[in-house]
């Protein structure tokens, strides 16, 4: 079958009709375009737990702040439209902007607590603009499942939350974090970095990794294991740290007790461009 | 068929697929209980237009401010229970305050602009309440139609607006206001009326009668019409006013011209009861 492209949501409600006459479970890959690897990982899990894929493409202007990098964020659609073809996905769902947000649109959604910390302190709204895009394109697919990546762990958290607390009937699925041979998770924003910066990039990852080495090893201060992170990060001039800190990967919040496990968590700009990137961390 | 009684969410997930195995239609009518002649007439209504009809019954503590009337406001379960059987009614849902808002909950649902005034105005975060509790209640029982009754106009234009906004498949119906003879909107609250002020309650609709006499006499000038409701409500001294508007049906805002429809809208209090009331005008 060839890949449908769809832009509306009435279209998709034609569609899925067929598709659930069939009997066949739907997956929906939730992305703002620009597909790289760890899209194409969610695309294959997606592909491989579900008879009927779709991949959303949105850039989703709800979720950016107004001095963040919307404007240059947009992929190519036909060269996004050519992986999922590679991939196998059955549509791709590209709806404009104004087909998601008319102008009357009034209505958001929002979860506490979970978005409290970590990018949620350093992006307000970020996460409110995430729910509500979520919860429009779960109701327009009504997905048996939804991917999304371990890289943005505190927007999977924050959207099982609000599946749970709103009774949704969907599966959310984190898929693993892909990575740069030097362990940079990859990333649509990796594009803007020069040489330069992208060789600094690599000290993320690092940081992350000697926070799980130290927890490892039985340090069961979250400050120190904090500082050791911070120290790697800090050494490296074309870094600057937004944040780095241990939290409970339920909630989301600062954890200070590392006897269970703990996600390491760390966004960081370098030059202009805002990364992030996790850890989960198992005690010994 | 018996009336089933359902307090799990899960169940409901259970009983559906029976239903939708069948290919029947499925009707949602929420409610609070204390059922009254206004939702007997939500439940006939859904009762003729769908194959399967829930009611919900559940109090919601998050639309209840804290000196509201949360604590009187339950009904007898079995009085209840006894109205959907004799209605007909496939299942009754009433979840417990856990089920619906265990500890962990996080997440809650805001429609702007059209909870600014009226009772949105007096009662601040009621409409973040009720939205939050509906959705649930879509989510949970994905019913094709849900009925709601004139008489909470704004909840009414809020909840379609929600349902717009987010994409949700399911079709709001409005059901006319039921009115005593002497034309005091069916409510709960009427219960706790004495004689002398129920017999005050009455001056609501008289007012919301005049405003539209007056716009069917060709008065076009808003702040006229308001008054002249205003003043027979003020003429009733066991009734104090919180609002008494004319406002846009779709975007509860105030009206200025009176050449299209528009809704007058009035909560008061009778004693310690407070009521509300609306009437929608066409101009002549």
């Amino acid at each position: 079958m060839a890949l449908e492209l769809l832009h509306e949501a009435t279209e998709a409600r034609k569609r899925l009709y067929t598709v659930r006459r069939e009997r066949r479970t739907v997956g929906l890959v939730p992305t703002m375009g620009a597909l790289h690897a760890g899209h194409r990982k969610l695309i294959e899990e997606a592909r491989s737990e579900c008879d009927w894929v779709v991949v959303s493409i949105f850039v989703n202007p709800l979720q950016f702040g107004p001095q963040e990098d919307f404007d240059r964020y947009p992929g190519k659609l036909s060269v996004d439209l050519r992986v999922c073809e590679e991939l196998g996905v059955d549509a791709v769902f590209a709806p404009g902007v104004d087909e998601m947000y008319p102008f009357s649109h009034r209505t958001s959604v929002e979860v506490k607590e979970l978005t409290d910390h970590l990018c949620g302190r350093f992006r307000p709204g970020h996460f409110k603009g995430v729910t509500t895009v979520v919860l429009k394109l779960l109701h327009i697919w009504t997905p048996d499942r939804a991917y999304f990546g371990e890289k943005d762990a505190q927007q999977t958290a924050v959207i099982k939350q609000m599946v749970q607390d709103l009774n949704l009937p969907v599966l959310i699925q984190e898929v693993a974090t892909v990575r740069e041979p030097d362990g940079l998770a990859v990333s649509s924003r990796n594009e803007f970095l020069d040489p330069e910066h992208r060789k600094a990039a690599g000290s993320l990852f690092q940081a992350l990794q000697e926070a799980a080495r130290q927890v490892k090893e039985g340090i069961r201060e979250a400050g120190l294991v904090r500082q050791a992170g911070l120290d790697i990060l800090e050494r490296e001039p074309l870094i600057q740290v937004e944040y780095f800190e241990l939290v409970d990967p339920e909630r989301m919040r600062p954890a200070n007790d590392l006897r269970s496990a703990v996600r390491a968590c760390s966004a960081v700009h370098v030059g202009n461009v805002r990364l992030i990137d996790n850890l989960l961390i198992q005690p010994a």
